[in-house]
C-alpha cells in the first residue's frame, strides 16, 4: 500500500481522487486478483470438486476483472471518467458474485473464507471510488 | 477464429449463445487488445507525442479491459450473466472511447486508423452479444 | 493476422525482426492464450476431472505466460533483447509442457487436441523468433 | 501479504516451497506490476518525455511479465518446475533491466525511484525462489 501511495503522490498527473481511497482500491483489486487465482487453484485440489466448479469459474473471471481494474486505476493521465466508472461497476459485480459463492464454502474451506474477505474489501473500496465524484478523476 | 470456434464447439459446457457470434466477439476482443498495445507503442515513437498522450492512455486501458473481456467470454462453465453483461458494457465503453480518440489521429497515423477499426469491430461484436439474450449464456 | 501486420508496418519504431514472422508469433501467442483459457474451462466441465487437473494447471499457466509474451512482442520501441529472449524461452517451455499434457488427452477430448495444436504453433513461432537474430529487435 | 500467506496455508495442494518466501515473492511481483504501470503513466506526464521513452517501454514489459509471474506463483497444484523456473528467470531479467533504467531517473523523478525499489525487491525475492530447490515446488 505504501508503495502505491508513493507512486500516486509522485506522479505529475493531477487527480481529483482522494489519494488514500485510490491507493486502498488499487491494493484491494490486486489482492483480490491474487486471492482468486489462489482460490481457484486450491478448489481444484479439493476432493469434492463438483461442489466447487461454480466457485472456480467465478474465481477465474474475478481474477481477470480485478487485475484489469487495478491496472486502469493505477493510471492518472488523461483518464476517461465513464470508462473508469464502467470498469469499476463490472468489478463490483464480479467481486460481489464471487464473494457470495466463496461464502457458501467458507465454513468448509478456509481458502474460500479468505477469498470472500478479499472480495468484500475490493467491493467496498470500489463502491467508495464510485460514490466519490462518480469515480471521475479527470 | 477457426480455433476459437473449435474450442467452443468441443466444450462439454452448454451455452445458449450463438457460437459464431461468440467466437467473433472473443476474436475481436483479443485483436483489439493487441492493436491497442501496439498503438500505444507506436504513438510513443511519434515526434508529436504531446498530441497523442490521451490516445496512449486510452490504448493502455482498452488493452487491459479487452484482454479481461476476451478471457471471461472464453469460459462457458457456470458463468454469471450479470458479470458477463457488466464486463461487456465496460468493454463497449472503453473501445468506443479509445476508437473516437484514435480516429482523431487516423489521417496522420496509420496505426491509429488500424486501431480505430479494431475498436469498432470489438464494439460491434460486444453490442451484438449484449443484445442477444442479454449477454446471458447460462 | 492482417491487423497485426498492419500495426507492425505502420509503427514509426524500427525493428530488425522479420515482420511476417513477428506477426505470426504475436498471433500464435494470443491464440494459444485463448485456447488455454477455453481448454481449462472445458476440462473443468468433463466428468473425469481427476485425470485433467494437471492439464488445467498447465493451461492456466500457459494462458498467462502466452498473454504476457504476446504483449511484449507487440512493442517495438526501445525493447531489450535479453528480456525478450528470456520471455520467449519461458513461453517455449510453457507451451511445450502444456502441449505434451494436452496431447495425452487429445484422443478423448477434442478441446485438448485443438489446444495442443495451438501450443505447437506457438512453440514453433517462438522458436523461430529466438533463432533469427537471437530474438533481438533492437 | 498476510492474505497471500493465508491463501498458501489453506490450500490442500502440497508444496515444498518455503511459505514465507513464496508469499513474499508473490507480493513483490504484484507490487512491481502496479509500480511499473504507475511509473509508465507518470513518465508519460513528464515534460522531458524523450528521456523517458526507454523507461516507459521497460515499465510496460515489466508490468506484464511480473503480472504473469505472480499468477503462476500463486498456483500450487500440479506445477511444472521447469516452467516456473523459466518464468522466474524472465522476471528476474525484466525487473533487473527495468530497475537499471528507473535508477537513471531516480534523482529527478521520485516515481522512478519508488519503481526501482519495487523492481529490486521483486528481483531479490525471485532470485531467492530460484535458489531454493531450483524454484521447484512440485
Amino acid at each position: 500500500m505504501q508503495t502505491i501511495e508513493r507512486m500516486i503522490s509522485s506522479s505529475p498527473n493531477k487527480s481529483t481522487a482522494d489519494k488514500k481511497a485510490l491507493a486502498e482500491c488499487i491494493e484491494a483489486c490486486f489482492a483480490c486478483q491474487q486471492a482468486c487465482v489462489a482460490c481457484a487453484d486450491a478448489c481444484l485440489g479439493e476432493s469434492q470438486i463438483d461442489m466447487l466448479k461454480r466457485c472456480i469459474r467465478q474465481n477465474l473471471d474475478c481474477a481477470d476483472i480485478c487485475g484489469a481494474t487495478g491496472r486502469v486505476l493505477s493510471r492518472q493521465l488523461e483518464g476517461d471518467a465513464q470508462v473508469l466508472r464502467a470498469q469499476l461497476e463490472a468489478c463490483v459485480r464480479s467481486v460481489a458474485t464471487c464473494g457470495v459463492e466463496c461464502r457458501h464454502h467458507a465454513s468448509k474451506h478456509e481458502h474460500c473464507k479468505v477469498c470472500a474477505e478479499a472480495c468484500q474489501r475490493c467491493e467496498d473500496t470500489c463502491r467508495r471510488m464510485l460514490q466519490s465524484n462518480g469515480g471521475a478523476r479527470v
